[in-house]
């Protein structure tokens, strides 16, 4: 069912209906060196989290991928490939979010960006704790896709 | 770049600037006895399309494809597979939509619902004109996957 949202005039008072829509999303999963970058959010919810952000009005959700990723670790990405989609309307506790993942390979200098505490990367048997959001699970089916668990993934 | 729109508060005249997103929505590749299902549309831009549309504020992209494909063919739709994502800004005229494009099968009687003149099912070789969106590109990568010509599609 459609949802609206009450937006109210600041100046005024007056009750503005609108559409209310799921925001898309990008994050990518950055493979480099021996493992995948994860960055430590500096901002609630805390904890390591995919590189990732907003899609911006205007730029495809690959071009936000590569922007994102710049952005974030330092890095160059190339053999872009799209992973899946997740939106669950819980996977971001602040409000209903649609992710497009996507798998990289990362080259340059890992350097944390503005927005995070930190950069790393890491194996699958030595992740951070806690991972936000729900990259725990989006990571864990990416190493399930590694190992030749899940078909058919991903597409290009 | 981040987009603001500026929202014009109908009872006072005061502009309120909103960051502005793209719109999240789902179209659905129904296979369905010997082709793919298309719709046709009453409002602009006219032309035969995917069956779609808006994934709601709270709904999964997999729960807004099965009422997209309910509520505009009267099929119910099994065996959902993710196909790609298409997030051209110009792939639809009216405002940047970003859509979640599945495959499936259907079952049950076709019947085009309110908001399409029409609904038929179509072979490759007999595709109806115009197609609306970008979907002309969306069936021609579709009928490549199919004939094994893009690996890796579709993701589950």
């Amino acid at each position: 069912m459609a949802v609206k949202e009450m937006l109210i005039c600041p100046s005024c008072g007056h009750v503005i209906e609108r559409y209310k829509n799921p925001v898309p999303t990008v994050d990518i999963i950055i493979e480099y060196a021996a493992g995948i970058v994860l960055v430590e959010r500096k901002n609630p919810p805390y904890g390591w989290a995919l590189p990732g952000g907003f899609v911006d009005y205007g730029e495809t959700v690959e071009q936000a991928a590569r922007r994102e990723a710049g952005e974030e670790t330092g890095l160059a990405i190339d053999d872009l490939r799209m992973f899946h989609v997740y939106s669950d309307p819980e996977r971001d506790p602040r409000h209903h979010t649609i992710t497009t993942v996507f798998v990289a390979r990362g080259s340059g200098s890992l350097r944390a960006g503005d927005d995070a505490g930190g950069a790393g990367v890491f194996s699958q048997d030595a992740l951070p704790e806690p991972i936000a959001f729900d990259h725990g699970r989006i990571i864990s089916d990416y190493f399930s896709w590694k190992r030749g668990e899940r078909r058919g993934m991903p597409c290009r």
